[in-house]
């Protein structure tokens, strides 16, 4: 039995975190819950599942006799085995670093945490032996081909869908409206992450992460477009040999694979992939004019340091600003490249200079977007 | 250094592995060779790398202080570490026995082996810890695949290239000459593997091999059409994540795979995967009216015994006759249909059984396409 705490449990992860607890009453059980934004629907978890330990960023009204604690002491309580992070943007940063202070397992959806400090994460998580697993299906797909392997991957290559508007042109994107972007063609997503893969901002950010998580250089990480959706990622071996994690485009797989590591556990609600019935899958190389913001996280990557911080955060009110409909979609990659133009990086910064670095460039967009709108 | 024995070091395979054993002259060292058929070409692997032991089936002139020993010897010589079973048909069953029971490590591409005598090399190799290495590409897909991984695998799926006549009906497959079937589309193989590859009775033996390998029970194992050859095999988990491993064809790399295992070694000469220059992978079902000699061998597989022995003797000779032109390439499954149906299959048999079916099973088949010939 492992118990389980659920940081966002009221975002899309979270709540496919819950469906698949629920479908393993015997060998998990959730001890803690924590949501932002959705305090209704926290409130009915909480009453729902009656864990011990209850954070709230609002105020909410629980029957319940849970104990009220912050992230971080939830993520370190010793009630506690495996913390799934799946909060949004700088949000799990400090509980992610809580739980790896006390040695917890880390299932890990919020990819800003590696995004914005992997150097300190992945760090300090080898200095305490907390073992961080991935709930993104790229990376859990690299991570389960790497199982077994002794020797580093020679290239990783993440699959991208290609997003709803993969194919048009540039002022065909200008046109798009949010209503129109949040339509993903293959993943049921949140509404950020669901712009960040219309724009490829996301796999940007996906390689990121995975440089930090599998210690691999920008230069052996390639990005392919999969409109499918059905290979999730690729490690290919000094060798020559490749080896590629696929099924339905369902995050519950990811996610139980997190919480059941190492074993895996029948589960009749997950989809099982029948390949006749798919026919076929293709592939094609990104054309990085298309998608500048791609470019740009590479680029903010390879520099490090408080870069990625600035790109996270100025992609994520640019997005805002979109979604607002203040924006238009092809925007966005220029209040980025605007802010970091900006930006003087530090090198290796502390986790107070990251966080600096990322209300700097949050200030700094909107900012640029107001001037942009007023003239 | 690993000092390594080939036995059937002129065939396809045999060739192949010395390529790959002299791209890496500080890790693999050949201490024997053993040949059959071409002695010319023995005479010549013997002069070149002056292994301390041979082997040959026909006399030969070999200007070599090498020691002549049998196959079975050179299996089980405590001078070899790794033998390399390229020999086929039943060539290969004792000196994979005789090199089991001497501890060794054992490289399999001899598929008969394990179709003939699969019960008990893999007790045999369980009491004596030998460890068996697949070189067919198929099995050495799904034994990647399965490194690192706790739990039995849900299912198999064996990719298959459908060979050079796919889709062509019965009319067209009665005309097809011996010349046409040896013209493989995406493999460099021998001339049975090839005509079995057509067939699919290949696919039907690999299948056979899986359920020994990996003891997975038939009803697990799915065989699906890949035209490409690209995906080599897969394997679906419980929790149904699917592995698969990829490469362009190419016999080197598995080859080379389980020479190395557990490491992999980088080689220049093996090609390196490039997904968006193949653009597309497709799989369709296979249609079993299409090759009755998939079906065929299924069923000697699920019923067991002497069954697959006879199966896999009829094959040989029933392509032998279409090789010289004595049998049409739609008489195989026929000639082997008549074959099983006169036999009383043996449960359990012993080895001197089996190869008791087996020769059984040769004369039937000529006695068979005699009659039919002269009728």
């Amino acid at each position: 039995m492992k118990s389980i705490a659920i940081l966002g449990s009221t975002g899309s992860i979270g709540q496919q975190t819950l469906d698949v607890v629920g479908a393993f009453p015997d060998r998990f059980r959730v001890v803690a819950l924590a949501g932002r934004d959705n305090s209704a629907l926290l409130a009915k978890q909480v009453a729902q599942l009656q864990p011990r330990m209850v954070y709230s960023a609002k105020a909410i009204d629980i029957h319940s006799p849970a104990e009220s604690l912050s992230m971080e002491e939830i993520a370190a309580h010793p009630d506690v085995d495996l913390v799934v992070i799946a909060t949004s943007g700088k949000a799990g940063l400090r509980p992610t670093l809580a739980a790896i202070r006390a040695g917890k397992q880390i299932a890990l959806a919020n990819k800003e945490v590696l995004v914005l400090a992997g150097k300190i994460i992945t760090s300090e998580a080898k200095q305490y032996g907390a073992q961080i697993l991935p709930i993104d299906s790229e990376h859990s797909a690299i991570w389960q081909c790497l199982h077994g392997e002794q020797s580093q991957p020679a290239r990783i290559i993440l699959t991208a869908s290609g997003g709803p508007f993969y194919g048009q042109s540039p002022e065909q994107l200008a046109k798009v409206t949010p209503k129109e972007a949040l339509s993903h063609p293959t993943w049921k997503m949140g509404r950020k992450v669901t712009i960040d893969s219309a724009t490829l901002m996301n796999k940007g950010l996906e390689a990121i992460e995975a440089h930090w998580l599998f210690s691999i250089p920008f230069d052996h990480i390639e990005i392919i477009i999969h409109r499918q959706s059905i290979i999730h990622s690729l490690v290919e071996f000094a060798d020559g040999s490749t080896k590629a994690q696929l099924s339905f485009p369902d995050m519950r797989l990811p996610i139980q694979y997190a919480l059941s590591y190492p074993e895996r556990l029948p589960n009749a609600h997950l989809p099982h992939l029948n390949l006749t019935k798919v026919k076929a899958l293709t592939f094609e190389p990104v054309n990085p004019g298309q998608f500048p913001c791609l470019k740009l996280a590479l680029e903010a990557g390879k520099e490090g340091g408080t870069c990625p911080a600035v790109l996270s955060a100025a992609d994520e009110v640019a997005v805002n600003l979109f979604l607002a409909g203040k924006a238009r979609l092809t925007d966005i990659a220029e209040l980025i490249t605007q802010t970091i133009t900006r930006h003087h990086p530090v090198v290796n910064p502390s986790l107070e200079e990251i966080l600096a670095a990322d209300i700097w460039a949050r200030q700094t967009v909107e900012d640029i977007a107001k001037r942009k709108i007023t003239c």
